[in-house]
């Protein structure tokens, strides 16, 4: 399996402080530690791609379909009005992690949180809540 | 095929003033008449779903990878820095038209549009440009 040394999504299952929700053979998804609302979620390759145009088709499926198990998730566990999925490729699109991964963004009505920084208490409940869901052992 | 008689991505091949640069057995590709940026593309299934929560896997498989290809040939006919790929569910998350869909939003460096109607010039222009980068024949 390609993985960078220097890339912190191919490292992220190593990582302290990560919050792991789901991962299987291909696909990782852990909760974004600058989260602009709660439960912000990415779902990326284990393997390293830097965009979407790298990726096989196969594998990209594979994503998309974790992405909407996550989305579903949080919908349902955290009762989110809407979900917003967003993928970037390159800086000028706002690509900041170059290892290609989908944002999984709840929102909920009346509330506007602007980005933060995952605090560890949440980030454990919300890991447990999303695991749960997702039928992955954290 | 369901499609729904009111539902505006449900009759946009039969529509006057679209656009239309790809489709198959599925999916459909076709300008948003509401560009946030130049080759704004929309990618939706032919069949009617309200979200990517009704959508079946392997249907959802096909629009992604029909989202990449849409987003390949924009980035490399219109040289576009960076593509930003979004997909919203629900009308907290910005969902306008609730027939789930794909936006492939192309980003050029110092350049900002803001959100204008397309014209028919550049509209037929665009749909030249990337339905023959599609292979398929508008």
């Amino acid at each position: 399996m390609r993985k960078l040394e220097d890339c912190v999504f191919c490292n992220v299952e190593n990582l302290d402080g990560e919050y792991i929700v789901y991962r299987d053979e291909d696909v990782i998804a852990f909760l974004d530690i600058y989260p602009v609302s709660r439960g912000h979620t990415l779902v990326a390759p284990r393997k390293h791609y830097e965009t979407i145009f790298e990726v096989p088709d196969n594998v990209l499926c594979k994503l998309i379909v974790v992405t909407k198990r996550v989305a579903d998730a949080v919908r349902k566990t955290l009762k989110a009005d809407g979900v917003r999925i967003v993928q970037n490729n390159g800086r000028a699109a706002g690509q900041v992690i170059f290892h290609l991964h989908f944002h999984v963004i709840p929102f909920y009505e009346g509330v506007h949180s602007g980005r933060r920084r995952l605090e560890e208490q949440e980030g454990l409940e919300l890991q447990r809540i999303l695991s749960e869901a997702l039928n992955y052992e954290a």
